[in-house]
């Protein structure tokens, strides 16, 4: 039998997907689940989105160019504008998700054995992306106690190596929820230029910033055109995740020209797709005020609702949809699957997200979980009940 | 400045994109032009498939499960069976193309530096693939003199070294239109149970056989499980290319393993895509009686036209839709850019792929360029007449 490939055998499960038989056991099994462990929000797509697809007038489900529509890609340099990020519709390639942005950007930065510095704990499948490209992850870890911020410039500084050739940050957070500051990213733009690195920002949950904080964009930073490489996506911004478009959005060309190349070798991005996403930019700016009215209400409830728990620790994210809690349990991927298999409150039970995933270090995070409030106040105020009685009775 | 990764470098431009800026000039210009450089047919999609997606109801646009929506892989299953392929749902992933299907292939088997067997010429990508991989093509030979045909088993065998992993063969073929007979799919199954390799099919033109021969499967053969893996795609079987749909198929279970693994990182294939996929399942038989009756009469009309030039070879394709011509010319990306720029007859002109680019081996194919029958026949017609004109007056 040929063997599969050692890039193949490193690939890390997905810390979210691998409970997946559990719970399907559980459901089988007759159990109700809180789903707490994706980042899939139960928000309705904006009808104006779905409806461009329901009308539209195709014949022949065409392939469109490689980078995306242009009248598409205009239309999100339009978006930028009225958010501060001044860029026009040649810095932007549209990608199928942004999970393959971020497949292509580092495609076209790094080679085999080259090492990106991201801070930890980070969205899990930059662990995925990495090993798919050979490239080496090195962690600047955060922490619960500071809120995930980040950590001095000098602990990235020890960390560059002749091998480091970019910087990857998430912005808002996943899964800390961590908003970076105006003067984090001033700071991290030193460094970038001070090493002559790549400075590659996840900012697809940019529009989920909460208590009157403002998302600070790598791409408003002035001086720094060479250097910086912006992912980004429609999956949460309008809740249509399924879509599958995303972008890649960059001022310097030969990234911008090598891109293209890596997009060209898989033809196109969905159109359907295109067309959703294109209609979506004219959601009106009231779905957004109501969508981040009930998410920092469900962040409230959550947060208030941990913390009411003995021996739980949880920092207070200021973006996202997403929070990284303390347990008192020794190892949270025993924990997350006995609670699937063992564990319910009248024929119901959670499903969280194992935090070690989120961490390259191996055993940091063992005692912490992802909790995705992507679920009605009402549903979360009996998830975290659930969670409390679990804690009760569990035995590492 | 931070430097692009040595692979982003090495990246090949699509050899039928390249033109592209030529193209749009010609335009700007007042030229009309007969597309024969791309695989996007005219053909219209099943209206079932698009009605599919029109009369969906979905409210949130979610993600799938990574490998496919577990209906959608159900009657894949089914439509295989149909074509004596045995499989079940647990055998196949759906993917984002197949080109996704091709690089989750390739990222599975494949570590840099390996190496890959494909007879030549091949469908240009591979080589996008390949060095996204860091993988290298090993090519094979084969010769419009012999209409395609696979050389001779020997002549893989003398290829074969200690890296190579795999054999990728595409049958029907892009660019020649071969469609390997039973006994060629035989030989290369003993080969490749011999140095216990890989056989990786693209299979995605499998409708698309003429003249009554039949398709047969890599998934026919018995006893060859552990080594086959097979690519396929929605987008010429159904003209829906912007869809964005194909799968990967295995029963080799470590391989699916691996392949899962690729899949959720990337989270989901497209959702409405798949919608209109299951529905396209259930496209009339008649549907393509039509089509290939359409391209039959579109390969002959092509073909006899060709054979009228003088100094034109041209192989007889019995699958796919494309072919390899042959002309008096030196350098065929000169003259498809010259025919862009310089040359016209009453305002139309022809856009054709040069075929140096589905060679690897350097200097191989230059006077070859790769035609696509994607027009109606009147309009293959008149680009064959244009062609001609254009032959007499051109000048290497
Ligand atoms: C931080 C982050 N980046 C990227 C993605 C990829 O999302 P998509 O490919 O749906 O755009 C996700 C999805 O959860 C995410 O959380
Ligand atoms: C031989 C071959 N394989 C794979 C593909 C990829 O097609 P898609 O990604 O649209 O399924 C193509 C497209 O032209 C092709 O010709």
């Amino acid at each position: 039998m040929p063997s599969i490939s050692k890039k193949g055998q490193l690939m890390p499960q997905s810390p979210i997907r691998k409970l997946a038989p559990f719970a399907e056991q559980a459901v089988k099994d007759g159990k109700s689940i809180y789903y707490l462990n994706i980042g899939q929000p139960d928000i309705k797509t904006p009808k104006i989105a779905l409806e461009a697809v329901k009308f539209n007038s195709l014949e022949i489900l065409a392939y469109t160019r490689s980078e995306g529509s242009e009248d598409y890609r205009k239309k999100i340099a339009n978006y930028y504008k009225k958010n501060n990020i001044e860029v026009t519709h040649e810095d932007i390639i549209v990608t199928t998700g942004g999970s393959e942005a971020l497949l292509f950007a580092f495609g076209s930065v790094m080679d085999v054995d080259d090492e990106i510095i991201i801070p930890e704990p980070f969205y899990a499948n930059y662990n995925g992306f990495s090993t798919a490209s050979g490239v080496k992850v090195v962690p600047v870890i955060s922490k619960i106690e500071d809120n995930f911020a980040l950590p001095p410039i000098e602990e990235f500084e020890k960390l560059i190596t002749p091998k480091t050739k970019a910087i990857l940050i998430c912005n808002p957070g996943n899964p800390t929820g961590y908003l970076y500051s105006k003067e984090e990213i001033q700071k991290l733009a030193a460094i970038v230029k001070k090493h002559d690195l790549f400075l590659i920002a996840d900012e697809v949950y940019r529009e989920f910033a909460y208590d009157g904080n403002t998302h600070y964009s790598i791409m408003e930073e002035s001086g720094l055109d060479d250097n910086t490489i912006m992912i980004d996506s429609v999956s949460k911004r309008y809740s249509m995740c399924g879509a599958r478009i995303g972008c890649l959005v960059s001022r310097n060309k030969s990234v911008m020209q090598t891109v293209l190349k890596f997009a060209q070798a898989r033809l196109s991005p969905p159109t359907l797709a295109q067309i959703a996403s294109e209609a979506a930019l004219e959601t009106p700016q009231s779905y957004f005020d109501d969508v981040i009215e009930e998410y920092v209400e469900r962040r409230n409830t959550l947060i208030a609702e941990l913390l009411k728990i003995e021996g739980v620790k949880v920092g207070k994210p200021k973006g996202a949809f997403y929070c990284i809690a303390e347990l008192p349990v020794k190892n949270s991927d025993d924990f997350a699957q006995w609670l699937l298999e063992s564990f319910d409150v009248d024929g119901e039970t959670i499903m969280v997200a194992p935090a070690g995933g989120f961490y390259s270090t191996t055993g940091v995070g063992l005692n912490q979980i992802r909790i995705a409030y992507v679920l009605k106040k009402e549903s979360l105020i009996k998830a975290v009940h659930i969670l409390k009685e679990a804690l009760k009775v569990y035995k590492d």
